[in-house]
């Protein structure tokens, strides 16, 4: 039955916002993170999409998630600040500080926002447009201090979180919109697996003996599996390079790594934003023109399987929401149910 | 006789230096290129020292390497600025690059230079430390518009350079120096696989048939296999995603894409710096002591095997310089050779 449901987007923001609203969260910040939860929906990020309703409305509901109130600028110089979010949803902090970025961008050619201590961040991808609309190029990164679940390289244990990196770009077309992991999977692709009972397709986990393996049950076993970085058993330390990238312009620029960071933080994140005004390097235009060749450099390849055309990173998303928009937004039966039980714990009637 | 070759940093520094002024080279850019050349043998970036003086001083004279003069500033907004080298070797205009970005960031909190048409860079690595040892964190990358080598995912001929990262960050102890490239493998790598008559540890490779290949042979085969983007056959869209940031943020960011590029620029690089100020965003000395803790979290991890510790970024290549600092760098009977090249070439006697 519930495969069946194709809601329009719209309807299901006005619900999942008067949801977060009955969870105590100030309309503004219910409005904001009802969007960009639908946002992650749309452009097919559907783990981290309404399917994390549920999550954040317990969060407020429990007082991990801070319901009213704003961020606490911490530190600040010409081109680069250092907010707090108090535990705010990062959905509801994270645009804001693109906006500050942008505004800074204008001023100073670049504009840099750390956010620490923000809950629920989502689907990174879903805030790259508000700077590719501005004509701006964007880059974000994030890590999570009180998680460790992610293995450096020649190691059979975790010092990293799951770090997400992203950027969009403007060009003459369609952004460039990347959304990836820095290591080899996501900790809710394993879950998934685990549900599915089904094998991971490549050995994207580190066995507490030292083996890779691609079995999900390897990660709830004691003691656990670890994920590990990018590049797997004979590239990991460029991965483990790339987390340590991360970590450093988040955790150690904030000045809240994991010794610092209150142990009801929980799932908090920290996020590094930076945006770059590129009419500061050239002629306005010129950046999305030199955009466009190179994608269209990308395209232009030869595939290894004529029938898969090379992909540039946001295209198919781009579609998707497309496609979304008009038709409505699929939901699967398992999402559905998330929901259903969002609408008994709130009251509030699905559409 | 000549792998027991041990020369000192200074001495071989000091020859390099008259053999560049020998071929046109300004002092102060003939000073700057054998400094920087020598500083990738004592990390032990081989294939980036002075086995590349040959190529350096053939470019001087064919005028390919511009021998004097300056770099020019094409626009600058407060943090920002893009500089053209004029085909000046970078291994004399980046190091200018990096002490402007710091400049800047002590004003603004960052600092960004973009720098196109610099001709050779050699290893990032030997860069990083002029921020580091300023207290900043450092982020490079470098492009090339002449050269497509490396594939997309999904595609077996190629759109990109083969790009390197870096990062480099102070800690408490020896900085963090990160330099990666966002390929599987270097083209030097395959090179010297080539010439060693061995497969390469890992299919690094996409043939003109569309197949992954550790065969070097089929990199110089009509047509030739081309350089798999990190990832490989399974996780290369991430690969991909990475070569696309590191060439929209230079290549597009500077308005000299593949298209403009004067093909007499030839190997001529375009390279993006970022240097941070970790005061703009905590107390001085808090960001060391949060690099610390994550690289010390790094070391504490269960080394697969318990007699590989696992290794920091950079480890390896300071407690190589040191040992070469105190003994002498170890050349290679193949680059003496070259370097007996240099000799003759420029009537210079080697130490």
């Amino acid at each position: 039955m519930s495969s069946e449901k194709k809601p329009q987007a719209q309807t299901m923001i006005d619900w999942a916002c008067q949801c977060l609203q009955q969870q105590g969260a100030a309309p503004e910040i219910a409005q904001a993170m009802a969007e960009h939860l639908v946002a992650g929906d749309l452009l097919g990020f559907r783990t981290h999409g309404l399917l994390r309703l549920r999550y954040n409305l317990q969060a407020l509901q429990r007082g991990t998630t801070t319901p009213t109130g704003s961020y606490q600028v911490v530190s600040q110089r010409a081109a680069v600040a250092l907010w707090d979010a108090q535990l705010l949803s990062g959905l509801f902090v994270l645009p804001q500080a693109v906006a500050q970025a942008i505004t800074m961008a204008r001023t100073y050619g670049t504009g840099t926002i750390v956010v620490k201590r923000a809950q629920h961040v989502a689907a990174l991808a879903v805030y790259l447009e508000q700077a590719t609309a501005a004509g701006m190029l964007v880059q974000m990164m994030c890590s999570t201090p009180a998680q460790q679940v992610v293995a450096p390289f020649g190691a059979k244990s975790a010092c990293f979180s799951p770090n997400p990196f992203a950027i969009g770009v403007p060009t003459t077309t369609t952004p460039v919109l990347l959304d990836m992991s820095l290591s080899m999977t996501a900790a809710g692709k394993v879950r998934t697996a685990l549900a599915e009972q089904r094998q991971l397709p490549y050995p994207a986990l580190i066995t507490a003996e030292g083996d890779y393996s691609c079995d999900p049950k390897t990660f709830v076993a004691e003691p656990p599996s670890v994920l590990a970085s990018l590049g797997g058993a004979q590239l990991g330390y460029k991965g483990t390079g790339l987390n340590l990238f991360s970590e450093l312009w988040t955790l150690a620029l904030s000045d809240y790594g994991r010794a610092e960071a209150d142990p009801a933080d929980g799932d908090a994140n920290t996020v590094w934003i930076q945006v770059v005004d590129p009419t500061a390097f050239a002629a306005e235009g010129q950046f999305a023109q030199q955009a466009q060749q190179l994608v269209e450099a990308v395209k232009a390849c030869q595939p290894i399987d004529p029938n898969q055309p090379v992909r540039v990173p946001g295209e198919g998303a781009l579609a998707l929401r497309e496609r979304q928009l008009q038709e409505g937004i699929t939901y699967s039966a398992a999402t559905w149910r998330q929901l259903q039980w969002c609408e008994e714990f709130c009251g509030v009637a699905l559409p």
